[in-house]
């Protein structure tokens, strides 16, 4: 059982029920491919955030953009919402119906429209995963770097303006997405960017849809950036005697301008994790795990750097994994760290901080954030996209006992507003949703989220796109 | 003497006047800092584009975001166009005055409000011009990448989205503005981002204001990455046999992901050009200028391997320029290539295209374009960022001859259209002003240009803010 929605976000959020009326134009062009059946509603009514609410009312599974313009087109008729749902690893409540509504399955729109390998590009469907596409573009020697720790679709990875543990090389969503196919809350279809790498034709129709997680459009394809395979690849782990030598590493690494391709901090809570959970043997300290892309000659010199780096910081136990399966099983326990996390306590849901900070300021940060955590008694662990100033802390709470989750939320709040302080965001990754609209206003200021009320309420008037989401109207 | 706005752009440009209640109130407040001498008015009625229109009726010069936002505010209630003025170096007509109204001088905006060196972080004032950002920054190490041709104010850069020759390896002002100081139509002061590298914290207020080029509100303040200054820098310049030996080169060395910092392509005239304006002696023949950054090891590795591939298509007499005065003089020269390409001949203006493609499509589209000039026997000169498949052919048309810039605007067309169907931008980083609205249409779509008349009328209900460009109301 999860959380309630916290009472300070319901004042709005009266249900708005789907017409039968509604559902029988959906379920007649729909067919089999509309589904009411409990079950299903409740699969497509949460996600990854530790938040409940009822489900929707329906589901209709969409193959194409004219059956999500089809639903879009009947629940503008209606002013019933519609929510878009990719593989359901929102952390931040994206998914759930607050107001009721029509979910949008998009899974099935699974296709590669086209890969155009000469020019480092391809589009998909949204509902295509992080792992589906690279799979399918093995052949053509690129590859495509985002990789949030669920096997995300590119959709929701869109709309959340997701990152992973690229980002410190390759960018995020918000530079990897070239252009759009976008159905509007009127139903109609439109397209953004082009396949060009840079533009200024216009207001930036694409890098406004990105990150609005699903409230100003449904996104159904995606052109995206691809890059060439390094030529060579080395990863490396590194222990360090303490959270504050390990970032301070990153720090210098950054600082000095190595294009390290990643630099992920494990906390020992997150160590311990992995290591039970993907039986390895990892030294249980806090630890960086780092990769480097490029030429042989400059993956031989990044890496001599930086272990010189880490040196100074009391780093030891430098290890390399240099062949492809030594640095798989690296990089795939590393990604499972979120599912490793939660075995730590059993019964266990997450409350999980996702600041991004100015990396000067970033030592302090993840070092009092562990330090409050432990003083607190709280279980937790720490992962952190440290090379972009992104760390995680993720609070273990019972959800049946409420003053673990009260502390939980005490502690976050006191990481963001530490990271509010030192100019930073509240969110590096994972978006507002419904967890941390409190936390928007105070870092973007009452004017900025006054202005992006505005820019919904022009796109979307009768407020059908996943409401209640980034900000109460 | 330009030519004047086309008639097809004009149908509902009717002046606005500025009531004389306006015009007081701002001598009141800004006294002499309030200018209606036609001399100043005149300067700040033009730019580079070979566009004519009446000057604006005043020129207030803001040393403060609060001065900025008393002039919107005034503007507000009498509901009078206000255009932001940076140094006036709009290729595409954006600081015309089409409708009347004040132009709002930002150039003594020149301080540097805050760096951040080991954050690699910089907030400027919007008057700020990128030279003097980095003669600023030298000592700390660091420098600001984004370079087009003129000494371009930041503001101006960001309205535009620009970006120039190291965009290839550094992105582009979409890539590298972290965050904004907005002023909007209501005279409301707005903070979009925050000095953390990446956020999924709401709307990207910070991507929309970026290109809007002044539509939507007045950029004031602009908060930057910065980059370190790389261990080792090496240029160099190659000529080939034709264009499309040229563009192919570079195609490869895109598509083999080699880290090139600069990648230029100079046509035979604009080699001329640059020789005669700078005194050069560079050989008469399509030209690929580089730059290479990194450590000396990578460096050396990267210029040996464009070197081989450079041969492989023709390319001969590579020179190499690694002292720091070499390197100066040649790209001062490519920098000053608008300029000098104007003294190709007596007395003309330039109309400049400005598309972007996928680069696997840039040969064609260079050496089409280039063809179809010289068959029309119109002066032209071509130079391109070609790594990014961005080209600018500029025809030199005599703006007393009605036929030559009916000559240019055809071929303009013939590329712009070109580009479009090869899945490229009208718009690479000049931005769209009031001479590529229609071709904005034909790229976007009627639907995308319609969200953008939806976001703007949303923003700026009066219409205020620098009307008539992008797209007509």
């Amino acid at each position: 059982m999860n959380a309630p929605l916290p009472a300070h976000l319901l004042p709005r959020l009266e249900p708005r029920p789907v017409p039968a009326a509604m559902l029988e134009a959906l379920q007649a062009q729909f067919g089999a491919r509309c589904s009411t059946a409990l079950a299903v509603r409740e699969q497509h009514g949460r996600d990854e955030s530790p938040i409940d609410a009822p489900p929707p009312e329906a589901v209709v599974y969409c193959e194409s953009t004219e059956d999500v313009a089809a639903v879009v087109k009947l629940a503008d008729r209606y002013a019933v919402p519609v929510i878009p749902f990719g593989v359901g690893s929102s952390l931040e409540g994206h998914l759930l119906a607050v107001q009721g509504g029509v979910s949008i399955d998009l899974s099935r729109m699974n296709k590669i429209v086209a890969v155009q390998p000469e020019d480092l590009t391809v589009t998909v469907q949204a509902g295509v995963t992080r792992m589906q596409l690279n799979n399918e573009i093995r052949h053509t020697g690129l590859f495509f770097p985002i990789d949030p720790g669920a096997d995300a679709s590119l959709g929701g990875m869109s709309a959340t303006r997701a990152s992973g543990t690229n980002a410190v090389r390759y960018g995020t969503m918000r530079e990897n997405v070239l252009g759009l196919t976008v159905v509007t809350a009127s139903g109609e279809t439109i397209h953004t960017g082009t396949r060009a790498r840079k533009s200024s034709a216009g207001y930036d129709l694409t890098r406004l849809m990105v990150g609005s997680e699903g409230t100003l459009g449904v996104m159904t394809e995606i052109t995206l950036r691809l890059y060439p395979l390094p030529e060579a690849i080395s990863a490396a782990i590194c222990a360090f005697p303490s959270i504050d030598a390990a970032v301070r590493t990153t720090i210098q690494i950054i600082q000095m301008g190595i294009p390290i391709a990643r630099c992920e901090l494990l906390d020992t809570h997150a160590v311990r994790a992995v290591n039970r959970y993907d039986k390895l043997t990892l030294t249980e300290a806090p630890m960086l795990l780092m990769e480097f892309h490029g030429s042989s000659a400059s993956v031989a010199e990044q890496a001599a750097t930086v272990q010189q780096i880490a040196t100074e910081f009391g780093g030891s136990g430098f290890q390399w994994a240099t062949t492809p399966e030594e640095r798989t099983k690296l990089w795939a326990a590393r990604h499972r760290a979120y599912f490793a996390g939660l075995q730590l306590k059993a019964g266990c849901r997450t409350v999980t901080t996702d600041t991004c900070v100015p990396i000067s300021r970033l030592a302090e940060c993840v070092t009092q954030a562990s330090d409050e955590a432990t003083a607190a008694g709280m279980m937790h662990y720490i992962v952190g996209h440290v090379g972009d100033g992104n760390f995680h802390i993720a609070y273990l709470v019972d959800p049946a006992i409420a003053s673990e989750r009260e502390t939980a939320e005490r502690l976050n709040n006191q990481v963001v507003q530490r990271a509010i302080a030192a100019q930073g965001t509240c969110s590096g990754e994972h978006g507002i949703g419904l967890h941390k609209m409190d936390f928007l206003v105070t870092e973007a200021g009452a004017g900025a989220v006054d202005l992006m009320r505005t820019l919904k309420r022009a796109l979307d008037p009768k407020n059908i796109m996943n409401p209640g989401k980034i900000f109460a109207l």
